[in-house]
């Protein structure tokens, strides 16, 4: 297999974006990613998306949105696997570039999530949990996340106030990001007092709905130094998957998916979570980013919410996590965020992360956790700047 | 990369299969080529499904159908290039045991969609057209389809016995074929006199709407050597891709996204055309399979429609084209039809073929033509007999 890296980033408007649809969205990305990395040619597209289906009546977007991108012909293939589409579409650029197959291949993300009601998402976003066993009795993510959330309150004492300290981290890293959808500070008496979803998550415990999509560049390491231009390597890849129902679990405080996914990139990559200086984790309730920071060994169970109300995973911290803003506050386009979660790595590796935001004493190795449902599956990567 | 190869193959059954759901249908496939392959370990799997969101409310097909095969755990991608799904999960498959990541791995489709009116199956499969500027204005794959076919006729001579003659010889295959959903014969006559769809296509010159799964088991050819198993060899694979909106074409008649995907794979395979005994193509309407057969180079252009109805793509003809009955008589589980085409292509490499169905003359070399949409992307595979 050949080395490869990320070569360049993109990003279109991410927010309540109506004057623009899929297809606007996803070139916007597309193009800035291009135009970064100063590439003139594609082998291929990986595209993350996972319900254009149901939001905006889409599918088949390797056609779509070659076409869109002026480059009808290129060989196209979408990937879904809810939350977690890419990750997998970034996973799989990877493979085909280390394969020999192709030299240069973008990874992408895209959802349009606002053209339809509240309603009409909160079902769209429920075809990621299982149709028969869940949704069918009335279930949906805020209601599994809660579960969840009360489970690890139970069996750690994981209290309100470490659920509130995620969001009020993310959202002063957010602050500083210019993509972020919801680039504001909240305190965590706003957090506590906010409008309850499902007890013990409030809607600021919950990422928004986005549109919105990001794209890298893929490429060998050899071609990235002929190139001159700065690049980060990826030194591991890994994917888990669980059962889909929550209630098939052994354990709901922890996300098995994301610890197979882990190990797998941690095995890939020769290296330990002792290695990495920082993470983009899968945020989509503050609950999961405190579950998923134990479920990749970097606490211990039970000790992911003491270290976020301690601040060691602030941007100053001993392990900052979501320097983004994260789901939280950067926004949530699903099929976009693993791929996001790329683009902020990429940035914060080669020391392009805009003022403020810049996590402190160069960090060399960074790793992105990706998930799918409520953790029925999970992607994970290592990347290390050259 | 390493020397790919097909092990073992399983299909669900096909048809209108209510008391099945996509679990069930999907699982059934992947155990028939678990058993059929005699492995007791998969490393992943790749699944094409073009849209279970919107036939089934349910997407994450990766933890779902990994979970109902008694492997929760398994890394799972799930695919999508609409009805090119299929050939595109196997691509993927293809991809990662070459590049050394995987050992065994599984390329899966599935489509459930009986479980919905004709009018929403309508509005699904629409939903691979381009929805703003085709499907809102009221465009459905009968019309795109019909408007390619009278292109034909106007430019080539193109004829009703032709298109006539593609959907008897596909019906005479499929009656020989115990997985068809359709295994029967049908007249010329019976064509030609069929209730009209969309001039000039009557439901004859149609495929149906199917319920069903197809599984491979993919991995190297040193250890499909060792296990002592029936093997054929990946030579080639090609993906293309085209506007997804028909009116955007050049020419309405070629199906060009077919084209650049064989050439690729051809060019990968060190092989031509001339090299290839039989086919299978993606017959999704009678206009199609003509069409792409003057596409990757069989035929002349216009040459197509004489060549059917002479006989040529018959069984005992010089390239038989759809020995399974194609997606007129076996049916067409849109995300299954492209890992069916290698199926069959397994069974008539290895001399499996049921009674009366097997090519004669123990061809060596086949391709697989998959197709998305009115042909806004393909996927085609070159395989050969050890």
């Amino acid at each position: 297999m050949r080395e490869v890296c990320v070569i360049g980033v993109g990003m279109s408007k991410w927010g309540e974006v109506w004057r623009m649809s899929l297809r606007d969205l996803h070139t916007q990305a597309a193009l800035n990613a291009i135009e970064k990395a100063g590439v003139d040619h594609l082998d291929s597209l990986y595209v993350g998306c996972m319900s254009s289906g149901i939001f905006v009546g889409q599918e088949h977007l390797a056609s779509l949105l070659t076409d869109y991108m002026g480059m009808p012909g290129l060989p196209g293939m979408r990937v879904e696997s809810a939350c977690a589409s890419g990750g997998l579409a970034f996973r799989l650029a990877f493979i085909e570039v280390a394969s020999g197959i192709s030299d240069m291949v973008m990874a992408s993300g895209v959802e349009k999530m606002t053209d339809c009601s509240g309603e009409e998402a909160t079902q769209a976003l429920a075809a990621a949990a299982d149709q028969e066993n869940e949704v069918f009795h009335g279930a949906t993510f805020p209601g599994l996340y809660a579960m969840m959330a009360h489970a690890h309150m139970a069996k750690y004492g994981t209290t309100r106030d470490m659920l509130s300290a995620v969001a009020v981290k993310n959202h002063s890293n957010g602050a500083k990001n210019p993509d972020a959808q919801y680039p504001f500070e909240i305190s965590m008496d706003q957090v506590a007092k906010s409008v309850m979803i499902a007890d013990p998550l409030h809607i600021l415990d919950c990422s928004p709905i986005t549109d919105g999509a990001a794209a890298v560049i893929v490429t060998t390491v050899d071609i990235a130094k002929k190139m001159g231009k700065p690049y980060i390597k990826v030194l591991g890849s890994g994917v888990g998957t669980d059962t889909i129902a929550l209630a098939q679990r052994e354990d709901m405080t922890t996300i098995k998916a994301a610890t197979i996914a882990a190990d797998t990139a941690f095995k890939m990559a020769g290296k330990t979570i002792k290695d990495v200086n920082f993470a983009e984790l899968h945020d989509c309730f503050t609950i999961a980013e405190i579950a998923v920071s134990e479920s990749i060994g970097l606490f211990e169970p039970g000790q992911g919410g003491p270290a976020a109300l301690a601040g060691e995973t602030a941007l100053d911290g001993s392990f900052p996590i979501n320097s983004s803003g994260g789901l939280k506050s950067k926004g949530h386009p699903v099929g976009a965020t693993g791929v996001a979660q790329i683009v902020e790595v990429y940035k914060q590796l080669t020391g392009q992360a805009e003022k403020g935001r810049q996590i402190p004493g160069s960090p060399k190795i960074a790793m992105t956790q990706n998930m799918g449902g409520s953790g029925g599956s999970s992607v994970v990567h290592i990347l290390e700047v050259a």
